[in-house]
């Protein structure tokens, strides 16, 4: 029983956001503890009491980003990529010894459909040297569309790319991503490889508005 | 008639390698009169010949590099990066108001399944840089794998994200895509876009190696 994953609490950074709560959602849907962080606990309280009220259920909690990833076992980041740095300095303690999944997308506001590489290559590189070498930073989650999420009785057309450095961390993040109906676990490689993960997100917001869909997403083709 | 593309002379640059010769002979087969461009002449010439009996017909010739950009209307750069800048050189003179398609990715062997991100962020905006504005550079076709290219009898279960500043020439790069049986072309924006694209090959190759396949490729998920 202790090795199942839905003994696991996740700590969302951001989970307040659009692409935040909808994986809130998704986990707590499947069974996870779920904590919701924002740098103000009341907008993550208010937020927590929303989505339960969806979910039917009180399995979601709101609360400060520093308290959402010192309670949690696994913790995601997704924020506003000029939110990013001083996110990670603040959590940058309680997060020592952890698994951080980072699902920041570099994007340059207003030019959001179009790659914008940043100095250290890709958001998840920079939290990783931010971090430090006891934080098992893995990249994941990036392309995933937020209005796909938040369809709860609706599968994710989307496979999602996982790249990290730790194998075993790779390996806890699938369960993650199998855990929401419709999405497939990918290990795409050494967290280096997010570049190529990170920079598809403002192509699929370009084929968003350029064929008029809300929600293009990625299958990997040749499998199996 | 004189705008039926068939009556496109392409020329392929590096169109002995294996994914350059797989391009060559999926045009070939589809009607289009194709040079395979080499930095030996007799290099290109040779593989001319073997593809023209694969194929059954006398549809391609080999020649140098500058001969083969010269003759045609539209040019393709599939080389190894390490022979991009200098290839590109050699040809730029002759390349001037062509529309040039470039499918180098920007590899560092020996790890070629980590996402190398150069000096100028893509292979093609550095091509782009290099020739100059008269030059319409479009980036397309990095993520297919040679070997489906090389199975004639056989759909590529791919999609082409085409990248670049020209509406018309990625247009007209469309109707290349959509002329090999089973790919399809999407417009994935400005060539700034290109670097997701590039970057996307390595990710590619390592899932090749990870999941025991030789082909994979990538479909968009969430048009229509």
């Amino acid at each position: 029983m202790a090795n199942d994953p839905k003994f696991l609490t996740i700590a969302v950074l951001g989970g307040t956001g659009k692409e935040g709560s909808g994986l809130v959602l998704r986990w707590a849907q499947s069974g996870y503890r779920v904590l919701i962080g924002s740098r103000a606990a009341d907008r993550a309280e208010e937020k927590a009491v929303e989505l339960n009220e969806l979910l039917g259920d009180d399995i979601v909690q709101g609360m400060s980003n520093v308290d959402a990833a010192k309670e949690a076992d696994l913790v995601i980041l997704s924020v506003p990529y000029s939110a990013h740095e001083p996110i990670l300095e603040s959590v940058k303690e309680v997060v020592q010894g952890k698994i951080l999944v980072d699902v920041t997308v570099p994007l340059k506001p207003p030019a959001v459909r179009t790659v914008h590489v940043p100095e250290g290559l890709a958001a998840s590189l920079e939290a990783a040297a931010l971090l430090g070498e006891n934080v098992k930073v893995v990249a994941a989650f990036q392309n995933i569309s937020a209005v796909h999420l938040k369809q709860l009785d609706h599968a994710v057309d989307c496979d999602v790319l996982i790249c990290g450095d730790d194998d075993q961390a790779k390996s806890e993040v699938s369960q993650l991503v199998e855990a929401i109906a419709g999405m497939r676990a990918i290990d795409a490689g050494p967290l280096a490889n997010a570049v190529a993960v990170e920079a598809l997100t403002p192509v699929l917001l370009y084929i968003n508005k350029r064929y008029k869909t809300v929600g293009a997403g990625i299958r990997i083709t040749g499998l199996e």
